[in-house]
């Protein structure tokens, strides 16, 4: 049951970096899986913030290896009757409550297997209340990253929990899409797709116009808003040199519109 | 004197993310113990929180397996005339400042050794006044993973530091405990054990009622203060998708009293 | 061209915890260079702190084996004009944007061999306008740790930008340097090597006198400034068990002066 080699598992979670709960995960799986790489996607989650952990599961999942196992802890329903899932996709894994955190995986194209997690003897025990990540989705990981068969996890489930698609309408007039997030750096993510995006002559933000698509921050004055297209191929809201989020008060929800024009540019890429 | 198998070494400090003090401890195991594997616990303890710091390890520290050498750089007195430890528990050993950050392993039952890092050999030099992370302890963790023996570390210790065991009373008529500390997400963690708070038919946090302890978080209403066990057993407050350590504008040090009343509920687990 | 055993690389960047960018990269060396090892040297880099982030890598970049690449993305030129570079020194090697964060390198004794980066193959594809540390910077430095050679990576480069030095001007009377950074502690770092620090009856800050050198933090009262010799063999001004930063209001650039007197004092080694 074992794979030839050992896997490599990553971490995303909302734990922080000071009470020490990731690095409990961290020595399960080095009980259970001694020659597996542990890599931390990082810890820095807004407790609870579900959709965060989903779009900062998006920017990293395939660029991993075939046979990665990603862990997705933002589980404000730990302990209650939501479910944790094994997902399976693009050769990849992930598993992480049903609460939509692993909506990238469940959103890609091709087959999608997903399992709910109910072996309990699979678990460490005693199984808390509140520390599932711990007990229950870092021993499965473990699993799972040497080989483990998903028939010894559990059940196939078919209608795991997805984040709602956030609205995005094109017409040939033009597009109207929403804010999806902001980074550290106060870029704003959109759900528009480069395709869309580069055909509009004009960009607007919460009603408010940034132009075109520019290729580069670079394009932009230090210090001006600019449009253009991020590392994931979707329309991103920038100031250079500054942060968009702060300069236009503005975050997840807020509509990004663009009216149809001759495309005469390209993406910067 | 090297163990057949390369060891694994964790690091938890206050060093924060941005001064490359963590890395260059990385880089003095790496050159000396280049197939240990190395895990970050965290570097976001607060600077100079010793309980804080032991805190963590606890939830950590007995997760990993058995030869696993834990350090812990939390020294405010560093190049004063504190000690450093080199303290082994349960099969794993620890290694940091004699201010009380290692407790956890000195209060485990069970034989526990205590040395007093001495072999200046074993030091990067020059040693300087201020980082004994990098020059003591990362290069005597280094050399402990890899099978290196005590006697070549220095003496054994009969008087290390241990932080004070905060006041825990049990009487038939309920306890009487105290907040041991807050986590990122605001949970209250406290001295009460699992049994004793079990039997309670009513919790109070600084006077303030929160009712019997209940099985999860979704026990509760959302915002809804409550009484839990947390996942080392002991008798946690929460706020339910909120913050208790904020609602509460409770700490270290606050009283947790509980009144004896029907054990009519278990724990959740 | 592979080298006989996996090398190792190091991560620095201003990406922070919450967005996945980091582990994109993780994710990319991962996919080229399975066997390599990856450390997080930091990703808390207040975002487009150039400096910051070459005083970090200062602090660690020697202290990992020869062999070990160190990856620097800091880089709020992306996707302009500004250079990728390759650089090696004291037979280490770091990959990152030619906007001074590699100063620590490219200022290092001895043979300095430094590559712009251009040989697209090496790629990871499409290259975005915004973040090459994933498709540019982590897929060169995979190449290079596992063997490649720098002719591989494209022509050797004569102008690398360095930062500034800052002013230092050592007299018989004494010595004025500046405050280079501060660190999570709110220790002050600065330009004055030991050897002139050592030799000062008295330490100026700001204008405000902090007395002679010291050789540990404890030789200052709780909450008292003090000045004394930091990890990296310069002079610091710090406040025991508090922030000097805060104290003195003071940061990057403030003047930092010393009058000759006895050398009565050694340096806390």
């Amino acid at each position: 049951m074992a794979a030839a080699e050992p896997g490599r598992i990553t971490l995303l979670t909302d734990f922080g970096f000071a009470d020490g709960y990731a690095a409990a995960m961290r020595g399960v799986i080095a009980q259970r899986a001694p020659g597996v790489m542990v890599d931390d996607a990082g810890h820095g989650i807004e407790p609870g913030d579900i959709a965060g952990a989903a779009a900062a599961l998006a920017r990293y999942w395939l660029e991993y290896p075939a046979g990665t196992v990603h862990i997705v802890v933002v589980d404000p329903g730990v302990g209650g009757s939501r479910r944790g899932l094994l997902v399976r996709a693009a050769g990849r894994a992930a598993v992480g409550p049903d609460n939509g955190v692993l909506t990238p995986l469940l959103e890609s194209p091709g087959p999608v297997g997903v399992i709910e997690i109910r072996n309990a003897a699979l678990f460490r025990h005693p199984v808390s209340a509140t520390f599932h990540g711990r007990d229950v989705f870092a021993p499965v990981a473990a699993f799972i990253a040497q080989g483990g068969l998903d028939d010894d996890v559990g059940p196939a489930v078919f209608d795991p929990v997805r984040l709602p698609l956030p609205e995005l309408v094109a017409t040939p007039a033009g597009f109207r899409g929403v804010v999806t997030g902001s980074d550290r750096f106060g870029n704003l993510a959109t759900n528009v797709p480069a395709r869309l995006a580069l055909g509009a002559a004009e960009v607007r933000v919460g009603g408010r116009s940034v132009g075109r698509v520019r290729e580069t921050y670079s394009a932009a004055a230090p210090g001006e808003l600019l449009a253009l297209i991020g590392s994931g191929g979707f329309l991103e809201i920038a100031v250079r040199d500054g942060s968009a989020a702060a300069r236009l008060a503005a975050g997840r929800g807020v509509v990004v519109e663009g009216t149809a024009g001759p495309a005469t540019m390209k993406a910067g890429r």
